[in-house]
């Protein structure tokens, strides 16, 4: 008897538009993807909701009567050990879901996430990764957001997280990776990215590419991208408000100028397509790396086709086998970059 | 007998497209904006390049048979006091130029001017000031890359360099302070930003509405952006990266799905003097603040239009006394916001 995959586990109580755009994204992975998912939320609610879909058999839901607010963040999810992504983590650490998903608080989901899923052995910090809209395919940025101070030996372990990340789900072999700085010779940068480029640059198992600039972000240059989650979270938001302010100003000169009618231009698929590509709300979401298991974290204002790439990029990444991907590479981390 | 007004000293060698672009652009400035300018430089090539413009008369050359080549950095402006950019700095502080304009390397410039110049009474550390194109005036962000490491106390610093900038060129009273960092609330933020935030906070003579993120970049939130310049370099990058990137799939997109003649439509005024807004290479240049005279550092890529910007630019500084506003404020920096 061949054994049934493991759903996603899916907080349906996280995000702005929570849970019934969850709830339809839920529907979505399962009858467009062919994804098996579980809620994890108030029953009634998400009977009801689901009862609108026609997919109560589909969908099962376990049961989480609290939930963390989106402006709740680390402490909330101390004091509320059976809010829905509790519970959902909780399932996945007991081997009842292959990954976790939640459009909640980046600071709230992290750090159930640690609490409950606890991070790897060998990993100092679990790292947020994000995709970026690159071409070919992704580039990958870690750490966007989870370590706002770190250490050069973090960054390390962020570039193999990030490699592991791409190996899982990219299909890319020896992944390159680039430190974010100022300047590509070894010696431009703070303090710590001058000391993360001499460990990296002596670190086995890594194919280091040296230094990259702000403006390398969206050339696909390398596959994975490393910096501190200050900076790293900085540059995310920048890209993500310049693109966007980009095409707005476009638009609105467009429609002043009554050169055309822009607005109708934009309906056409292929701008449609490169305008959804670049718009950070429609991708899968970020990835929080280095636990034991994997949580995907939605943006906050998903709507139901945000989360179904979410519930796809967390099963691919749980097909691709990431949390042992992760656990070989930092066991490969020689002690002289180390912090013990 | 009225005195006539101090020229700018022009560092007719320094530049991507020196001395040709940077000798017309010195005719622009003259002719167009009526300007005084002198080039610095090799007299026997500029000579030439003036009588190509018919201008011998009307700009004079200052000599200086040495130049910083683009690749070189602070260590070459100590080796040659006699380069372009080391004798245009020799002028204006010798009280013979009213500012610096220079589209040499970056770290050629900061270094010669900091040693050149010197900083101002009570100023930790000179930065530089970008204007990003925000509407209905620029957002000035400081610093955009002079200092990778700082102290929380040179943001203060930086905040009244940055404000001293709008008020000398702007016209905007009471200029508001925003704190680059990852999240809105006070506690957001790596160490550094925290306790800048604690400081800017209670900084006498500052308008502090703050923090912001990455995405306020270019949403004219507030007047003056306050970072390192590590985080400012790298967001400033991106921006121009990621404006850059969305523009370049637009045309591309357009251009394959043969919807319009795309590159026609970008013909039009308002879409050219959009594109040339958000270009980084268009605009007058980044400021070296906090020394004893203005050094304006234009685009390495610029050609005569860039470097006319970069001498309005430099000219409007001067006539608003930039070097006395920073004088008073950093002045009013309590004993207890300051290093020493």
């Amino acid at each position: 008897m061949a054994s049934e995959p493991l759903p996603i586990a899916l907080d349906a109580m996280g995000g702005d538009h929570a849970p019934l755009e969850i709830v339809a994204g839920a529907v979505l992975a399962v009858r467009e993807l062919g994804l098996p998912v579980v809620l994890v939320g108030q029953p009634r609610v998400l009977y009801e909701a689901l009862s609108a879909h026609d997919a109560t058999a589909e969908i099962p839901i376990v049961r989480a009567e609290e939930m963390l607010s989106m402006d709740e963040g680390a402490l909330a999810s101390l004091r509320r050990p059976r809010s829905s992504i509790a519970v959902a983590c909780h399932l996945l650490r007991r081997g009842d879901a292959a990954a976790v998903v939640s459009a909640g608080s980046t600071a709230g989901v992290v750090a159930t996430g640690k609490l409950r899923l606890r991070a790897q052995h060998g990993v100092l910090r679990p790292a947020i990764a994000v995709a970026l809209p690159t071409l070919p395919h992704p580039t990958i940025l870690v750490d966007a957001g989870a370590n706002a101070d770190v250490k050069p030996e973090m960054l390390v372990q962020f570039a193999h997280l990030g490699a592991a990340y791409v190996e899982a789900s990219l299909d890319v072999k020896n992944p390159r990776v680039g430190l974010l700085t100022i300047g590509t010779e070894p010696e431009k940068g703070n303090k710590l990215a001058k000391r993360a480029h001499e460990l990296l640059e002596s670190s086995p198992g890594l194919d280091f590419a040296g230094n990259i600039e702000g403006h390398d972000l969206l050339t696909g240059k390398v596959d994975v991208i490393v910096t501190d989650g200050f900076t790293g979270n900085i540059a995310l938001k920048t890209m993500e408000g310049s693109v966007r302010y980009a095409f707005g100003q476009l638009r609105e000169t467009v429609a002043e100028s009554r050169v055309a009618k822009f607005g109708g231009l934009l309906q056409r698929p292929r701008l449609r397509e490169l305008y959804r590509r670049l718009d950070p709300e429609a991708h899968g979401g970020a990835v929080l790396l280095g636990l034991n298991g994997t949580v995907v974290i939605a943006h906050g204002s998903s709507r139901a086709r945000g989360i179904a790439s979410a519930c796809e990029l967390a099963a691919r990444l749980a097909t691709g086998k990431i949390v042992t991907k992760v656990g070989e590479r930092v066991g490969t981390i020689p002690r002289s970059h180390r912090l013990w």
